[in-house]
């Protein structure tokens, strides 16, 4: 069996690649997960997908995702969980007659970036060959919307998490860090003196919002559009660049 | 006038995003640049691409790319050759008539990473509307052909340069580094011991080459399988990941 890990971009329809587009095409089922209901306008986009790209006769199969114990452990809860999804994977194609030889999972943004997909197919058993699909990240929509390099000239870039930005600082040496995974605002944990942001939420959706300038300056102002944005839509996804001068 | 920077991902016409093909398609000319000898085979795969969106009454507009001063200070070598390739974009886009009202770069990968397509068209005067069309890059070829994830749960990745890590050694409290723009085997200069490297030349072409191991085992056969390709294309393009554990 062929397991396709398909990156599918990050909210706009239009970021699949024609590689992307024709491994959906000739899969035998696209395994589609539904998730809890803030996630809901990310199921249906990959609904929208499919649809677009399989019409009506097409092997879609929903299977419910595990929900992820979040007290406890940090590691463990995520090892448990990776363990149950892998669960929910088999159980969904095993339920396939005839056998799926070739089932697709639409992933958001690019497979390889903080995203858990390949551990979890790395559990399946019988290994199934893996092919992976390159799609457009979070990061690289929001270069391109602000129309901004991600490196200085021949400079280095930190991709980290909100989290260890919140709780490590500034990354010692660092002059470009890009930020994901953040819960909430970890920008306000540095100091915002010389750091310049870049910052952007539902990056490639329609309800996209970008914000950028000095962050002692707009630090507060984004802050509150998140917050409004988050309480407007139910969930946010949102992603920035800082840079030290 | 609107200047579109198109990411075309990294050696696979395949890569290239719905929202590319019809940026495209849709613009009123495609800018091909004219490289040295080494890089003809990329040419040619601008020329594939259009050939393949476009088909032939497309007003494809080729220019003299200007050779890059490599001697004396690095900075000031890079500023003038942005200098010189704008006045070559001004030159192309001014021979048009009637005038372009959308122009089309296909950019190699993605337009935000070690790219200076941007720094350049900052340079253009009037300045045109700048729309970016992200693209896969390098990394995300070489992680997908080797179908690892770039980071490790929850952890940062540092992505610098071949002459950052030749010069400057490991990163400073770094797990994972992702290098591109390496002129030959940078990793040589750090001590092997504990690091796993992914090497990847000409990704997602038809001529690829993959390699991966512990660092003290593979590292030579790397540098000779470099040697000997490069050797036998004229040219090559290598990006590597490498974990430390
Ligand atoms: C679990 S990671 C998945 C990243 C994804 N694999 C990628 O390549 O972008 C989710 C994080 O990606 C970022 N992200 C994903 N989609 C986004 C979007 N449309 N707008 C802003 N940030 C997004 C956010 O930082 C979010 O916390
Ligand atoms: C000037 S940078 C451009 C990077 C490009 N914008 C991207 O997004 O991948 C060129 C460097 O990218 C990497 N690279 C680009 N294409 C590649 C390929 N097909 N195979 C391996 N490395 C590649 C190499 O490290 C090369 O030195």
């Amino acid at each position: 069996m062929e397991l396709r890990l398909i990156g599918i971009g990050t909210g706009n329809p239009d970021h699949i690649t024609l590689e992307g587009v024709r491994a959906v095409q000739t899969a035998d089922l696209v395994l589609i997960p539904r998730k809890g209901a803030e996630k809901r306008d990310l199921a249906d986009l990959r609904r929208e997908i499919c649809a677009r790209l399989l019409g009506d006769d097409a092997r879609i199969v929903e299977f419910d995702l595990p929900t992820r114990n979040d007290s406890g452990d940090y590691m463990a809860g995520v090892a448990d969980w990776h363990d149950a999804v892998a669960a929910a994977w088999q159980a969904a194609l095993a339920a396939q007659t005839p056998p799926a030889a070739s089932a697709a999972l639409l992933i958001w943004g690019d497979p390889s970036l903080y995203d858990s997909s390949l551990r979890i197919a790395a559990r399946l058993d019988p290994q199934p060959d893996i092919r992976i699909v390159p799609g457009i990240t979070a990061l690289q929509a929001l270069t391109a919307a602000h129309r901004i390099p991600l490196n200085e000239i021949g400079a280095p870039v930190l991709i980290t998490t909100g989290r260890r930005l919140r709780e490590e600082g500034w990354p010692d040496g660092a002059t470009t860090v890009a930020v994901m995974l953040d819960g909430g605002c970890a920008f306000q944990a540095i100091d915002p003196e010389g750091v310049t942001i870049w910052w952007g939420a539902y990056l490639g959706m329609e309800r996209q919002i970008l914000r950028a300038g000095p962050l002692a300056k707009v630090g507060a102002e984004i802050v509150a559009a998140r917050e409004q944005a988050r309480a407007a839509h139910g969930w946010i996804m949102d992603t920035y660049l800082l840079r030290w001068a």
